[in-house]
């Protein structure tokens, strides 16, 4: 037996109280059981988000469902869109929104930049016909933080612009205020800050986003807002939901609400300044830039002369230790360690180890404990 | 403690292993661990669609999502199309088709009726340039089953136009011949035959309807096709899979293959004998017409005099045994009693006892333990 440990950006570990939840036996989704369930998710989500004036809706999919749902819902055919794009994911917003026909513009950055708001507003004065603005929060390829704080104080200028903040690995990991900030379609993933499996995904839907829905005209069935919002009402889903993943959904989010969301972030910062001086003081590289370094996972350079694959490989296989590479033209030069959702002190000191006996096995030139030292030293505070 | 028994058409009862089996710990999709299960899921999938010829694709969605995957993948905005309709998720089909902006005519029939193939070839006889043709097999609403065998004899003879089967609650449940018939597309959802909680769906798609995909011009992203083909080839996903509910999926199927297909069906068909002839030894109507009734649900006329919303509630809180209504104009009218997938004989004779004890208190007039007993008639042969 080798005992296992996840250490990827999503899927993220799942607590036993949540794996257990959702492998309760099945009941019927048309049943005032299921309806309590429909409401405690709604709830905990609402709290998560940090919202009360926008609704939350939830998809039987995976992420990029949720963020087609946003493109098909808030647009007009040949729409202008600006997509500020430093990642994979990104990038992916912009190709959904030109499968749908949007006048795409896309503001592009390096994986190793941070989105500027003020190309955004600069963008906006040329183009005040702009009818959406898409920013990536916390990019999982590249683990930049973007500002959307400050990209939502721009866009809250343009009554007729909405704002869409992918926060698939943001939510539950960095602050994520929708309703303060401004953010008018918030979404993401169960399978990461969420503690659970994958195969959910969640958005918020602001008012201002309602009004741009009420104008759009692009085709959607299964993603369409209104169908949710309608049933949400009466508790329930317009399809039949993944009943177990909303069971173990509720569970996860009972256990989000007793930490509290502040000590959840809180939790966050510090795990991931650990790993990063953890990692510096073996004399790595961090991959993200000081100025934008999220909470949700830690890309690092791979050292000169060691293979990234097998550096990946080798913690798996060898170690139990199940880490990510880098993303197209970072493959085998970036590893990411993922530490989102349902991780403590002693899974960053496992990871710093397990990374250490690694690279000592390729022959990289350090004194081992060094990482795991520097790493305590921020975890004792 | 009140013991619970779940007989409705979708989510069905998942079996011990399955539930445990989607309860195992977390893995990451971009593993060979996770290969190996797509990989056991695809090729069970095939046996289960009877099919070598077509790709089965799955994702991470409720059965609705599949549905609208085969609109925007094998058409071209305003191609005409054919919709068989003769229950509630039929007519979910035109409105998606509708929704897409296709050209779409109904074939309307009653809830109570089958679709007539004779209809469709004389319509296509008048309408050569029908793009495709989009019938239900299996009423979830109804529990009318359509001869999808007879109409796929007629497409076969149109190489420009693709026959689209709903069964989702067919397959596994009544025989479905996908090469052999030659249906072009058909779909399933976990919740049904496959045994699995809700959140996954599953469609294969013949050479022709790749010829379809060929041409069609309708905007999609998450639901593409080719998206999930060009990744299976290398056993994986091109977005984030249900990862605990593929983990079950692969148990799921394994158990099918242990029973044999075949066996399957006729397990449901002895079942689903042994419930109507139950009923109907009560003095109870059937709804759905002789020539047209499918394994997978039992639909009753709730007798005159009875509050038929009484009498599920009353089935489900004071007995245990969850059944569902009937939809739209049916509510209250009928009931369906739903045996498809995790069944075996002794739960068609709790829920026979069970409607017995249940009528009686409604105070409709009969003598108990004669639905039962002809029910175990049927049942030993």
């Amino acid at each position: 037996m080798q005992k296992k440990y996840l250490m990827t950006p999503g899927p993220t570990p799942v607590p036993s109280e949540v794996l257990l939840a959702q492998a309760r036996p099945m009941i019927h989704h048309r049943t005032p059981d299921f309806n309590a369930v429909v409401r405690d998710c709604v709830e905990g989500l609402k709290y998560v988000f940090q919202t009360e004036e926008s609704d939350v809706l939830i998809f039987a999919s995976s992420g990029t469902g949720a963020m087609e749902s946003a493109v098909a819902n808030c647009f007009r055919l040949g729409d202008k869109v600006l997509v500020a794009s430093n990642g994979k994911f990104g990038q992916r917003m912009a190709q959904i929104a030109q499968a749908y026909g949007l006048d795409v513009l896309v503001l592009e950055y390096g994986w190793q930049q941070v989105v500027a708001p003020a190309d955004i507003a600069h963008f906006l004065e040329e183009n005040p016909d702009t009818r959406g603005v898409i920013v990536t929060q916390s990019e999982t390829s590249s683990g930049v933080l973007n500002d959307v704080q400050a990209v939502g104080a721009i866009v809250a200028g343009y009554p007729d612009c909405v704002l869409i903040v992918d926060s698939i690995t943001g939510i539950g990991a960095v602050d994520c205020k929708t309703d303060e900030w401004g953010l008018d379609v918030v979404m993401t993933g169960s399978q990461k800050g969420l503690m659970l499996p994958p195969g959910l995904a969640a958005l918020s839907v602001s008012p201002k986003a309602w009004k741009a829905y009420g104008r759009s005209n692009l085709p959607k069935f299964y993603f369409d807002w209104k169908k949710y919002k309608s049933n949400l009402e009466k508790d329930t889903t317009p399809f039949t939901p993944a009943v177990s993943l909303m069971m173990g959904l509720a569970e996860a989010l009972r256990l989000m609400r007793e930490e509290g969301i502040e000590n959840i972030i809180a939790r966050h910062a510090r795990l991931a300044e650990a790993m990063r001086t953890g990692c510096e003081a073996l004399g790595l590289e961090l991959f993200a830039p000081r100025e934008g370094r999220g909470n949700a996972v830690t890309p690092v350079w791979v050292p000169e002369g060691i293979d990234g694959k097998k550096l990946v490989s080798l913690l798996k296989n060898k170690h139990g230790v199940t880490i990510a590479g880098g993303q197209d033209d970072y493959a085998g030069r970036i590893f990411r360690v993922g530490h989102l959702g349902y991780f403590g002190d002693f899974d960053i000191v496992t990871t710093l180890v397990a990374l250490e006996m690694t690279l000592k096995e390729l022959g990289y030139d350090f004194e081992p404990g060094t990482g795991v030292k520097a790493a305590e030293a921020v975890l004792m505070g």
